[in-house]
């Protein structure tokens, strides 16, 4: 018989818990046998004492059971990829498509946006028809058809995690590397990849401040992903300033177009470059990341990249004219509130977070669960660290479809950007590469 | 605004907790905006991070001012006592009418057993007719008229007390010295007593298992009391094997009213004596303990103190005969089962939470809160530690209603005594006291 307070115990005590009490805990959680008060003192003692390697293999094995598995046909290895979350961050759209182009299968599962980060389901709803909500069954034959896929979470996968994760963030116990990391890898394997490439953000605008804290959390990830059969690496990458020119749903739809093109900003094209080289490699269409980003950047330049990106619309119902006329889709609203820099001087850094914090005041997220977002909400990003700005000089705009909201938002980001005389450091996109 | 994510983020990263954040938070937890998984999660974090000197007053007050207090005229100056928990701890029903009979009023506030420690309302309930429920109104009244009242605890003193403590026991977050400490003295506040005596057991029968971590609750229960404005003393005693000969409810009445007789195991007598000493002193009617001790043994060789119990049990209702032909009321049960020495030796231990154990299952506790306790379920200790047995000599008899139930408590106690060739050290009764 399971005993749940002994349980709670072992942890507090600092001893080890063994596979089959991970899992009866795991399993009566989500009964409610195990009732919320006793995962909410368990949650606070791991997160005071944390977890050995093997008890955070059991606990990742067992949210990733929880529930129904998507399966693919015999052979088709997929590959998933998941950031831990910034600003501007639209690497998905870009490299789902991209690396499918490049002959990996792609089955992206993606959450809507979050706090002060974005989603991708948010963004690419902005396409007029294009649904994120299929049955697994769907997903897995997309998949199989045309090379990628991308969902929204389903309940029906790993439902434990979706119980931890609520109460995670109702008990200040969120920010625990085992806690993280069982969360995201269970998510990926239940959602049928055969390895994943993680994209860990440190910064002003990512989950994890320091790049140190960034390392542990993405060393562990790549580690348990490998224990658990499921090859994988990490970058580690900075959210020291927002991604690319825009922050907000349907621009950076457009912007990731623009990418497929073979345009759009220079640290977004870079980015998506080597992950996808990560994921090529990872799906075994390449000897190493850098042969792979060679793949996709030769997919970027002949169009490849884009004609994926249309398929995958189209199969997923959106506007196919959103290609050919992207403008006439993917609009700001027409109000604007432009930030200018009060003092001439270099950039010295972006409160990334509040630049976030400001896209979801003026209607790019959600203040409460059931709030609509408002696709045109946006931030221009027109400076970057390191840039020289004269007095007057536009920082970033806020364009929304309702003025009030674009004041609500103003108070976010007239003190974002610090201006000093001195040149700063510009921190590197790129910081590190974890895996094998 | 209180915000309890933050006030768990404060005790989870070591920071203090503010006297208002802390009113707030037990408010809020008693009407149920604050959630049991909050509370559990800040619970834990206690547990692993403690509290310091400060948050712990707050907290007590908090506690004891979530419901009503016992108010006494102006000018009644009660002293209550507590005792930690043990097995066969009857002390209250001698020390209640010993101190008031010394001119101290006593208010004492009693619960039920608990796990394998008896419980004064149990017991006195042995006494036909004999009532604990009364109201705040009553029980004052009570005090006042004949300087004592012994009634079980209400729901509502400090309900916010209760709320922690029941949250303590599904939480495994009972054996914290800020949270057991936090939960006695609030409760005693609100009990309405100007001063308290604690009696801190240690030892194979108690709650604190070592000397040590009993001193520490007890500074810690006269600090927090001292502090609050309540004039405190404690002592800790030793609970390595039963008091006096008697465990289960009847019997230990039957016992109290030997002691109160003038005679009674000297085990007893003792700690009735030293604990009455203390109360006394509190209660500003001697100068010391030890002159206090006297008056209470003059009480106890006069019959003033058994005067004071017959008053005590005719006002809440219990049959008067019960004083003059105790035997009558006062029953072990007709089924006995014997446990005998298997070798020659020294009596070197007893597991006396086992002892406490078997009575509870053969009816003199609950299994289940709904249960009825069988007065006459009863374990008669006919060895100490120290003693000298030979093969064969019978060291306890277990006495109860219903064969079936001796057979179950058996097993907990054929191995209680532990029997070397060695002389062992007999451990001290009162082994300090702790207060001014």
């Amino acid at each position: 018989m399971f005993d749940v307070l002994r349980f709670i115990e072992t942890k507090r005590d600092r001893r080890k818990h063994d596979k089959g009490d991970i899992e009866a805990f795991v399993t009566d959680a989500l009964t409610g046998q195990v009732r919320e008060y006793h995962v909410a003192a368990w949650l606070m003692a791991v997160y005071l004492n944390g977890m050995e390697e093997d008890e955070l293999l059991s606990f990742t094995s067992a949210l990733a059971e929880s529930g129904k598995r998507v399966s693919f046909p015999k052979g088709l290895n997929c590959i998933d990829k998941h950031s831990t979350g910034g600003v501007g961050d639209k690497t998905s759209m870009v490299l789902v498509p991209l690396v499918a182009s490049c002959g990996v299968p792609v089955a992206k599962l993606s959450g809507r946006g979050l706090g002060f980060t974005g989603g991708t389901v948010d963004k690419l709803e902005s396409i007029p028809g294009f649904r994120v909500d299929m049955s697994l069954a769907d997903f897995s034959d997309q998949v199989e058809r045309i090379g990628c896929a991308i969902a929204g979470h389903s309940h029906d996968l790993a439902p434990a995690e979706a119980l931890f994760y609520e109460l995670r963030d109702v008990t200040s116990t969120v920010q625990s590397v085992p806690l993280i990391c069982s969360s995201i890898v269970s998510k990926k394997i239940a959602g049928g990849a055969s390895g994943f490439v993680f994209d860990v953000k440190y910064g002003s605008g990512a989950l994890m401040e320091s790049i140190q804290d960034a390392e542990v959390l993405a060393k562990s990830l790549v580690d348990v992903s490998d224990k658990l059969g499921f090859p994988s690496s990490a970058l580690i990458t900075s959210m020291e300033q927002p991604l690319g020119r825009w922050v907000g749903n349907s621009m950076e739809v457009f912007e990731s177009m623009e990418v497929l093109r073979g345009g759009g900003p220079e640290d977004t094209v870079d980015l998506c470059l080597d992950l996808a080289g990560e994921m090529i490699f990872q799906g075994g269409r390449s000897d190493s990341p850098d042969s792979g980003r060679a793949m996709a950047r030769n997919a970027l330049d002949s169009g490849a990249g884009l004609r994926k990106f249309a398929d995958l619309v189209k199969e997923q119902g959106g506007t196919e004219e959103v290609i050919s006329h992207p403008e006439r889709y993917l609009k700001h609203g027409p109000m604007v509130h432009e930030v200018k820099a009060e003092m001439p001087g270099f950039i010295h850094s972006v409160d990334t977070k509040s630049v976030g914090e400001a896209v979801r005041r003026i209607g790019g997220g959600r203040m409460n669960r059931e709030d609509q977002v408002d696709p045109g909400a946006a931030i221009e990003i027109m400076a970057g660290i390191g840039d020289s700005v004269t007095v007057g000089q536009p920082l970033m705009r806020l364009y929304c479809n309702d003025r009030s909201l674009a004041d609500s938002g103003v108070p976010y980001v007239t003190e974002a950007f610090s201006i000093r005389e001195e040149l700063p450091e510009v921190p590197k996109l790129v910081q590190e590469r974890i895996g094998r």
